[in-house]
C-alpha cells in the first residue's frame, strides 16, 4: 500500500469540508438550492460571529474615535440617486441570438457567444440593485431597493451621529450588515454571492489630513488580517489604476488574498474625498457640513473608507488555515484557526463511555462551558475524535482517562503540534484560559510533563 | 416657581429620547424618512447588540441541546409555497372609492371609509411578502421573496444540521436575523415596522413530549425577560383563542408587555406539531424524518417555537427602564437598564479640564476601556454630566477630582441610588468588575465611605 500524499488547499476541499461539517450549506438545498445564496450552519455561524466580533472590537470598542451604527436595508430611493447607484451601478449585458444565454460584455474576450459562438445583441446596462415595492401598489412611485452597500446608511446619518455623540473630527462611523447585488456572474463559493455581509467604516477627516489617514488605514487594516492569523505572504496591497478609480476617488487600494483561484479582493480602502457628503447635501437640501472650531469655518469632511466583506474574510481564513499532514500513514486534515476565531475552543473526550469516567468528563464539560464554546464527544476511537476536532480547528482537546479518576489529572492535547501535557483538573481552567488568550499557543509550563494518551 | 412633576413614560418621551441621544433615527431622515424603517444610532446599536448577545448566550452558548444557524434572507420560492405564506400570508385590503385611501378591512369597525365615510371596494387579499427578481429578467419565473420570518430557514436545514452535528432529539436550532413584511398598517415607533429583526428558536422534540417542552419554554422565555430587568407586573402570558390559532398549531401563547399604548406581543410561543417538517418533506420530496434509536422507528419531530422580536424587546426594555424623579427641584430622567444591557457601562468625569486632572482621568479612561464600553465627558457642570449619563442608562460614573491627585482615590457614583463611594484608583477595576457582574448593583463594601463630589 502506498502512503497517501498530503495535498494543497483547493476550493473543492473547502466547499466539501464546509458542507460536511456544517460550516456552510447551499441555501434552500432541499429545493435544489438558490443560485449563489448560502446558509451558515452551526459551526459557520460561530466562526462568522467571531469574525464580526473581532472587527467590532478592533474598530469600535477599542477606539475612542469611532462609533457604531445599524441602518436599515431598505432606504429612501433618493439615496441611490444621490450616491450614483441608480444611474451608474450597472453591468453591460448582451444576449446570444442563437442560444439566448446572457453575458456581461465587459468580461468577454471576443464579441460572439462563448457558449455557442452565436451573435450577441447590443449590450444594454443592467442595474445590479434588487428592487421591490413598498406598500400594496407595484408602480414606479413605490419602488425601493435593497441596499447594495451599507456605506450610504452611514453618510445619510452623518449629522445625526455628530449631533448626538458630540464628537469632533476625525470621527469614524462603523457598520456591519447585509447587502444585496443582483450579480450576473456569481461564483467561487461564498466569494461572490447575491446576498452578502459587509463590515464598513467611513472615517471622516479634515481635508488635507486625508492622505495620512489613508495610509494609516491601509496599514491598520492589513495588520488586522495578520493578527487574525492570515499568512503575510498570502496578502498583498494592490493600488487601483487610474481607469479603475471612480471619478471622485483620490486613491484606492485593494487588500488582496491569494485564494486557490488566484489573487482577489478581500477589502477595498478608498479616499472618497467629499463626494458622498456633498452629493447627499445637494440631493437632500440639508447641510452636511462640519463646523471647525479651530478655523471657525464650515467644512465638508473628506472620508476614508475601509470596506470589508465578511464572507470573503471567512473564506480566506478557511483557505489559509487549511492544512493536510501525513500522520501515521494517514492524512490529517486540520484548520490552524486562531483560537479567538475557532467555533469550538475545547473538546472534552472521555476515553470510554463507562459511567464513572463519563461522570467526571461531564463535570469538566459543564464547568468549562461557563467560559467557552466547548463540545463533548464520546463516539468512536480517541484518534478519530482528535481528527474530527482538528478538521474544524478546535485548538485544544481535553482527554479524561481512567488514570484521571485516581490522579485527578487530565491531558490537554494541542491541535497544531499534537503535543500533550498533563494538568491537575483543578488547574485546567486557568491553564486553558492562559493558552486561549496568549499569543503562544502551546508553550509547555515549567516542569510540564509530556504525556501520551492511552488508546482504547 | 412651581416644582416640575415627574411624569410617566409615554411613547412620545421614548421616541424623543431615542432621537435626541442617538438610540434610533428615522431611516433616510435627510430625505424625509422612509415609512416605518428605522436606523439604530451609536447607543442603539450597542443596546441591540447586547440584547442579541444575551439571547444567544442563554439559548445557544449555555445549552448543550441547541445550535445556531444563519440562513439567507432570499430563499427558494417553493419554500413559501410549502410554508403556506404564498397562499395565506395576506391581509384583506379595500380602497375608498371617494378618497382612494387603502384600509385593512379586518381592522375596520364599519364598512365605510374611516377617513371620509366613502364607499369601499370589495376587499382583495394582499400578500405581505416583499417580492423581487433574481437575475436580469423581471418575470414570474425569477420572482424571489424577502423572508417574512427566519423560521423557514431553520426547517429546510433540519436534516443538514442533524447530519453534521450528530445531535439527538430534543434538539433546538436558533437563529437571529432580519425579516421583512410589507405591512399595510405600521406604527408605534419600532413596534411594527416593515424591516425588523427576529430571534427565533425551533426546538424539535419527540411527539408526546411536546406539551411538557411547550410549558418548559413558556416559563424559560418569560424568565429571560425578567432576568433582563423587565418588571414582572408588566409581563403577562396570553393564550391564543381557538380562532386565533393556525389550523395546525396545537397551542400558542403570547408573552405580552404592557407598552404605553397597551398590552402587546413581545414573543409568540407555539406548539406547531409536525406541520413544518411535513410540509417541506411533501413539497421537496426529501425525507425530513428522524430515526429514533430507542423505538427503531422513523418519526417526524414536533416543534416548539419561541419567536421573539428584537426591536420589540428593545422598545419594551426602554419603556420599562424609563423613569423620572424629582431631584433638587429638577426632573431627573433615567434609564434603569440592566448593566449587562447598558450601551455604556462607565463614564469618566474629570471635575475640570485642567491638565493634571485631565491626564489622570484619561489614564483611568484608557485603562477601563480595555474591559468595558466607557465614555469620557468633560463638558459642562458635573451635575449636567450625571444627568446625561442617567438618561442613557450608564450604571456608574467615576469622578476624578483635585483630591484624587493627592489621595489617589476616585468617586464611583451609582445611577439608580445616586449613592457615592470613594475607592482607591488601584482598586477601581476590581470594584467595578464586581459591581457590573453582580446582581446587587450598589451594596457598599465593608467600611466603604459615602462621599459627595465637590461641585465646580
Amino acid at each position: 500500500m502506498t502512503k497517501p500524499t498530503p495535498a494543497k488547499v483547493s476550493m473543492e476541499k473547502i466547499v466539501s469540508l464546509c458542507r460536511r461539517r456544517g460550516f456552510i450549506f447551499p441555501s434552500s438545498e432541499i429545493y435544489g438550492g438558490l443560485s449563489s445564496c448560502w446558509d451558515y450552519g452551526p459551526l459557520g455561524v460561530e466562526l462568522k460571529r467571531n469574525i464580526k466580533q473581532a472587527w467590532w472590537q478592533a474598530i469600535v470598542q477599542e477606539r475612542d474615535d469611532i462609533v457604531g451604527l445599524d441602518s436599515s436595508i431598505l432606504m429612501h430611493p433618493r439615496v441611490w440617486e444621490a450616491s450614483g447607484h441608480l444611474e451608474g451601478f450597472a453591468d453591460p449585458l448582451a444576449e446570444c441570438k442563437s442560444c439566448h444565454q446572457r453575458w456581461r460584455t465587459d468580461e468577454l474576450e471576443g464579441d460572439s457567444c462563448p457558449a455557442c459562438g452565436g451573435e450577441l445583441t447590443e449590450p444594454r446596462l443592467f442595474n445590479l440593485m434588487f428592487k421591490t415595492f413598498m406598500g400594496p401598489i407595484e408602480d414606479e412611485a413605490n419602488v425601493v431597493y435593497l441596499r447594495p452597500e451599507t456605506a450610504q446608511g452611514i453618510f445619510v446619518n452623518f449629522s445625526n451621529v455628530l449631533d448626538t455623540t458630540r464628537k469632533k473630527l476625525p470621527i469614524g462611523i462603523a457598520q456591519i450588515g447585509k447587502s444585496f447585488r443582483n450579480e450576473i456572474t456569481t461564483g467561487n463559493f461564498i466569494f461572490r454571492s447575491r446576498e452578502f455581509e459587509q463590515m464598513e467604516l467611513e472615517f471622516f477627516v479634515k481635508p488635507g489630513t486625508d492622505e495620512d489617514w489613508f495610509n494609516y488605514w491601509l496599514e491598520e487594516r492589513r495588520n488586522w488580517y495578520i493578527k487574525l492569523g492570515i499568512k503575510k505572504e498570502n496578502l498583498r496591497l494592490r493600488q487601483h489604476m487610474k481607469h479603475e478609480l471612480a471619478h471622485y476617488a483620490l486613491d484606492c487600494y485593494d487588500i488582496e488574498y491569494q485564494f486557490p483561484m488566484g489573487w482577489a479582493e478581500l477589502e477595498g480602502i478608498a479616499n472618497r474625498a467629499d463626494f458622498d457628503l456633498s452629493q447627499h447635501a445637494k440631493y437632500s437640501g440639508k447641510s452636511l457640513a462640519y463646523y471647525d472650531e479651530d478655523t471657525k469655518e464650515q467644512i465638508v469632511p473628506y472620508v476614508i473608507e475601509p470596506s470589508a466583506g465578511i464572507d470573503r474574510t471567512f473564506l480566506a481564513l478557511l483557505c489559509d488555515a487549511y492544512d493536510e499532514e501525513l500522520d501515521k500513514d494517514e492524512i490529517r486534515v486540520l484548520l490552524h484557526l486562531h483560537p479567538k476565531l475557532a467555533p469550538i475552543k475545547i473538546a472534552i473526550l472521555p476515553l470510554s463511555r463507562r459511567e464513572n469516567l463519563a461522570q467526571a468528563a461531564r463535570g469538566i464539560y459543564a464547568d468549562l462551558r461557563q467560559c467557552w464554546a466547548v463540545s463533548y464527544d464520546d463516539a468512536q476511537s480517541i484518534g478519530r475524535r482528535y481528527r474530527r476536532q482538528d478538521e474544524i480547528g478546535t485548538p485544544f482537546c481535553v482527554t479524561v482517562d481512567f488514570e484521571s479518576l485516581k490522579d485527578k489529572q487530565v491531558t490537554i492535547r494541542e491541535r497544531d503540534t499534537m503535543n500533550q501535557i498533563r494538568v491537575p483538573i483543578k488547574e485546567l481552567k486557568t491553564t486553558l484560559a492562559a493558552k486561549l488568550s496568549g499569543e503562544d499557543l502551546f508553550v509547555l509550563p515549567p516542569g510540564g510533563k509530556i504525556w501520551k494518551v492511552e488508546r482504547e
